[in-house]
């Protein structure tokens, strides 16, 4: 499937793992490489460690008008300057996931300004969302950023200001993993 | 996983199928029994001809208030006097899926009123919606209805109701599959 991914965290990979910190709830083992594959069924070798599986999807959140913002603003992966990584996947309570779409939405946006702190770091900052709370998983969503180096000071703002956003009362489970392409 | 179904169709289950209509698009074979059973694997058997797979999830458009009205009038799966049921697979177009979230909202309910004309029908005719979009099944959804022979024109006036909302003019493929439990 076109939009079916998998994270493989071993000892095979182009990602260099540079640090993996827990920071709510369960940590994952420390694995020095992570390699990104499509489908939901990867390839696994020797000294694989974990597999996180999710999909991309429609937006969840995003209104007309900040869709054309961010269309216009973002720059995809694989940008050669882009040799700096993170892998963050998190798991929400299941209190946010009773909330309605209106609730969540107000939260998300309103309270915590999620897509406009992501807009403020565009195009530096390059983002993909996976989907995985549905086909079972143990995070609810994955997300890769990408950056170059000088902009790796951007990132650690953007990361904090997204964890001090009422939004996050509401991760239960949250790991930060680094990484940087190999040459 | 506890949130994944999959709908059987074939020569065996406690469903008799009475009539299955391709409204828009490709229909599907038309075989004499369907079951509902767990899962997204499985078990198949000799004379079985299709299975399509889905998974609950989250509201996607209902408010508050939308929620708080739907949960103190509908009733669950299962009642006794429900022998009668509907399988309805629907896709939606490219272009529905590229709407963000307050378009795909408005025209759902500000123009369609789904939840509204849903809420009409409690609690007759009970529904269980399963998503299928992002695991690359050949629909996006499997409603599954269930409700009494004496409400089977209230079933008629919903469907109805429904595919002359402005919301149905994203609906490229639909297949109505009528169903009476076996004794």
């Amino acid at each position: 499937m076109f939009n079916h991914y998998s994270f493989v965290g071993g000892e095979h990979g182009p990602w260099r793992v540079v640090s993996c910190n827990g920071l709510r709830g369960e940590s994952l083992p420390v694995v020095p490489s992570v390699r990104f594959v499509s489908g939901l069924s990867p390839q696994t070798a020797t000294g694989d460690s974990w597999v996180l599986r999710g999909f991309t999807s429609n937006v969840r959140y995003a209104e007309r008008r900040e869709i054309d913002q961010l269309r216009a603003q973002q720059e995809g992966l694989n940008r050669p300057a882009a040799t700096r990584a993170a892998l963050i996947p998190i798991r929400k309570s299941a209190r946010w996931w009773a909330l309605s779409q209106d609730e969540r939405r107000t939260i998300f946006e309103a309270q915590s300004h999620h897509t406009e702190i992501g807009l403020a770091y565009l195009p530096q900052i390059a983002r993909q969302l996976h989907h995985c709370r549905d086909i079972g998983e143990p995070f609810d969503f994955l997300t890769w950023f990408e950056f170059a180096p000088e902009h790796a000071p951007d990132f650690e703002c953007l990361v904090e200001q997204l964890r001090k956003t009422p939004e996050w009362d509401y991760v239960e489970r949250e790991v930060d993993i680094r990484l940087i392409r190999k040459h």
